[in-house]
């Protein structure tokens, strides 16, 4: 079939929309016709060429959801009609990872999604003269169809409109997630927050869920402000006009140190930050944000052997097949919300503008609707 | 009173031995006749004049064991008779750090004694010149008496060995205590012990205690093998003789990362690899040892965030006055074995002979038998 889709011709050019090519699901594979997409900051990194791991020409896009519309042979979990949600971190239930309650990296088709092909080793995308397009993440949701294999898909449920649960695709689920799944915060908590963009927001409302009692976002933008106090913090701290100290005058507005801190930056000063302004003898301090190619962590060795535990997480911690429709659940049951942080909606043909306003940080989400 | 006791004048010169003053113990304090105590580097650090916190003179030795000879007013939980192990790190049961289960490091007397003062404010010993002396690490065991608070010793049973136990005051705690209460290792894991010193020696036979499956050592020197084998170690591994990366040899060794790893060598390039030898998705690497000042560790982000965990430990985790007796029941009871790493037993006279044999490579530990 043929479907349309923005694509990454080369690094640092603007996304071509244009028709392509799109071959029906193999065995184990599902056809899924995408509704509506973010666009995420991982997008932006890999276009940019910045992602050492990025290969083109390729179809981004790893924040979808939509409509099942054919299945290949085996596939017993989906069926058509069904609404889902694509996954990059799949879970097949099966893989040593999947069966260690500690980790949700499943691993068993790592290596192909990894080189933008289905686990058979080919590419379903291509162009219309016949060149190979890649797969992105295993997802690949700039395009109106798309195929994935079946452990990364959620089944989510069909009152739930595509342009909001989209989000939960990544963004919500990794804010989310990093402070129920990863740090498992605690009733009365107290934790920082460094960021307040898309993931700092879900963080906030993570917190919030969890009972923490104080919630303190960092951020160099005042006009965070308004939004994250919508999504539960507060207090507010810019750097920009702290004397001194940054790491003292958090530990001191906290009574200690944090209890949890998070870093939704990928700014390699800012996660050390975090860790030191986390509590003696119990601060866990958790990396969200991706970080350049290269750039490295430090700390004194002390601060971990006073108690303090540096650690990270990926898609929130989340098995997407068994976590995300619950999201989607708490997102429809009014425990979470999405739609503020939805700024803008665009149409495929638009979909650079959607960069451009991420660049310029006028955007929190920007959702393409098909 | 006046008792005998190494005191550390100056910087980087020996220990001398000579008679010294001791006040009696004032409220709640006890006056405790040491009689063994073994030298760790932690001494040795101190005294060299690389501990940027290392204050003189002072009475040095922190692992000792000895007899209860008198209480001062309001101590209750001990007695004239009572053999107790000084704890470096106290259990005062009332703190904001006692009443928090995630961590040991009670803060009750923290200032006076890093000052190296009781908790007055003032020291109990002097020179018989009057010149005061410093206390260290609220221990000083290198005296014959010495003067502690109540909440920083162990009451232990009468029938074990002053000169096997004392080492439970600091190796034997902080290696076993590293693995049970810092890690809490599960049966069947895989572990890497990076250092096969005295501290190293008790990880091994802690992992074993806890029924882990490869007990994997690591070590420049090969002579270390013999006695390491005897606490446990299942592979070792000589770094100088692995081709190639050694992060990679271990991942190998391990089929896909250790589930646990500990670095007992302070140095940060160890712990580095220690880290990143460790699993995905769900490896933790716990230091254990002490860096020199001013020494940081770095690793990619990348390592945490697919989901390895930094971590520290010290005094293993131990809560003393609760934890230190049951390991002293542990040696007696034979499920942990102290006697091999004795390796010698000097008279306060020798101490620092048996600096020497530390700084040789030559000792495990040197007990000093008063």
């Amino acid at each position: 079939m043929r479907t349309r889709a923005a694509v990454a011709i080369e690094a640092g050019k603007p996304l071509e929309i244009m028709e392509v090519n799109l071959e029906g699901p193999k065995a184990g594979e599902v056809l899924v016709e995408i509704k509506a997409t973010g666009l995420c900051h991982t997008d932006a990194f890999t276009l940019s060429g910045a992602d050492p791991e990025g290969m083109f020409p390729a179809i981004l896009g790893h924040e979808g959801a939509g409509v099942v519309l054919e299945v290949g042979a085996g596939v017993t979990s989906l069926k058509p009609g069904d609404h889902v949600i694509p996954l990059y971190t799949p879970e097949c239930r099966t893989c040593d990872y999947c069966l260690n309650p500690k980790t949700n990296l499943c691993q068993s088709i790592r290596e192909t999604q990894g080189a933008g092909v289905m686990p058979d080793g080919t590419s379903r995308f291509s162009m219309l003269d016949g060149t190979p397009i890649l797969h992105y993440m295993g997802c690949s949701t700039f395009a109106n169809h798309t195929v994935l294999p079946e452990i990364a898909l959620a089944k989510v449920r069909k009152d739930a409109p595509f342009d909001k649960i989209c989000y939960i695709g990544c963004g919500v689920t990794t804010g989310i997630g990093a402070v129920i799944n990863t740090a498992k915060v605690e009733i009365g908590s107290k934790a920082i927050v460094f960021g307040l963009g898309g993931i700092g927001l879900n963080v906030l409302q993570g917190l919030r869920m969890a009972g923490a009692d104080q919630i303190i976002g960092v951020d160099l933008n005042d006009s965070k402000v308004e939004m994250a106090n919508r999504f539960g913090m507060t207090d507010f701290v810019n750097p920009a006009n702290v004397t001194g100290d940054l790491v003292a005058h958090l530990v001191e507005l906290t009574g200690g140190g944090a209890d949890y801190t998070f870093d939704a930056t990928g700014n390699v000063g800012v996660m050390r930050t975090a860790l030191e302004a986390s509590h003696k003898g119990w601060g866990e301090s958790i990396i969200i944000g991706v970080a350049p190619a290269g750039a490295e962590i430090s700390t004194r060795p002390f601060q971990l052997v006073t108690g303090r535990s540096w650690r990270g997480t990926a898609f929130g911690g989340a098995r997407g097949r068994t976590d995300v429709p619950k999201i989607v659940d708490w997102y429809m049951d009014g425990k979470i919300e999405i739609d503020p942080m939805i700024t803008h909606v665009l149409s495929l043909d638009d979909i650079n503008k959607g960069f451009d306003l991420m660049h310029a940080g006028e955007s929190i989400r920007a959702v393409v609707e098909f």
